[in-house]
């Protein structure tokens, strides 16, 4: 690892011999509520590195492209460079979070009868608004091919992700993804994709194992169960 | 006029001898804020049904399909009965109001490459939230095709009305609009048209000629200058 070029709240870019590829070091922070709320929890940059690792290799199988090269230490990836759109795609097959609070047409834990793609612009400032596919265009994010592209992708993803996620007794009810631009102007999914980033609820209890622990509230030992909970069944074995 | 089927802030709905209509009754209440702020303009009533009556007649004028029969007195007119979908269809030519304030894109008074439509569901309680298309189907609000033709119409409207104000000398910068169904299912402009729902900067000096004057909290002799000012402009003569 050579040069810092970006860190987030979570992660750290640095640079490579490659100038096609970065590393993505996975921090031990937790945040919420545009970074409002926020913690370290030992041991986090492990299992979000491992399960990003481990769901990038399995969408990789599948032939749905991403940025993952490889794991290269237990907190860090190797990935593709890409111009990243800032864009949050959201993909929802259970109503949760966002949905129930701003609309008066599901409960939290209803179904619904197609998953349901959403847009967010990355932007705490404004707090993350909504986008239409009608804003994306005219604010220059996303071109209509591309808006359709990305779509596609992310209804592969759930597919993909949902059944995965069934055989472990894990109910996907939301993720989220952010989609980037390699040098052929290829799309890829990139950033991470781990428990910070996707809603389940355990099949036959119901119960959240994954980041609604820690905005709820509950300590930070709670929260780092559920988070090592979902890495062994996710990845397997021990941290 | 025989019964009142609904009230709302600004309207009261009378139901007619026929079943196919009903009569539009104007109140002098003015309203900003989800109803917050609210005080009662004498006059306002005659004006919103006046120039209501012109714009929608100018539309009928030109085949876009809208639910006015006619003006029956100062503050009523004759509609058909819609089925009304709870939805408000904005169209923006320029930047101004929600679109400044929620994304980072554009400045007040910046001029949009092409007109941009956006969908806002009809809730008080949920602050009006934006609907993406695929909010509009997943909720059960509007089919595909409707959405299609929705936006269609309201890109006509849209030219007929920004020649028909730029003649007049007032920029429009936006507009809402909601859409409801006759009793053959077609799709046509329902509600009102007036200065109470759309944006108008003077075409030489920019100032506002529209409701943004009450919601800035001017006195209200200056708010009923300006929607008589309008009216004049609109509809021609004295009130």
């Amino acid at each position: 690892m050579l040069n810092k070029i970006a860190e987030g709240k979570t992660k750290i870019v640095y640079s490579s011999t490659s100038s096609d590829e970065v590393f993505l070091k996975f921090k031990d922070d937790i945040t919420a509520l545009d970074g409002e709320k926020h913690n370290v929890l030992p041991g986090k940059g492990v299992i979000n590195a491992k399960v990003s690792a481990k769901i990038f290799s399995l969408l990789e199988e599948k032939d749905i492209p991403t940025h993952f090269v490889k794991l290269v230490d237990d907190t860090t990836m190797k990935v593709k460079k890409l111009k990243m759109i800032p864009v949050e795609v959201v993909c929802r097959n259970v109503a949760a979070g966002h949905l129930v609070k701003n609309y008066p047409f599901f409960r939290k834990g209803d179904k619904l009868k197609e998953p349901l793609i959403e847009f967010f612009l990355k932007d705490d400032l404004h707090h993350d608004p909504l986008l239409s596919e009608e804003h994306l265009k005219i604010f220059g994010l996303m071109e209509e091919k591309e808006i359709e592209n990305v779509k596609r992708i992310t209804r592969r993803v759930n597919e993909v992700l949902r059944e995965f996620m069934e055989k472990l007794g894990l109910q996907l009810v939301d993720f989220k993804l952010e989609f980037g631009r390699d040098k052929e102007g290829k799309l890829r999914v990139g950033d991470e994709l781990n428990i910070d980033c996707m809603r389940l609820w355990d099949l036959k209890t119901g119960e959240s194992l994954d980041k609604d622990v820690y905005r709820k509230g509950e300590s930070l030992e709670k929260v780092l169960q559920t988070y090592t909970k979902v890495y062994k069944l996710i990845v397997g074995g021990e941290i």
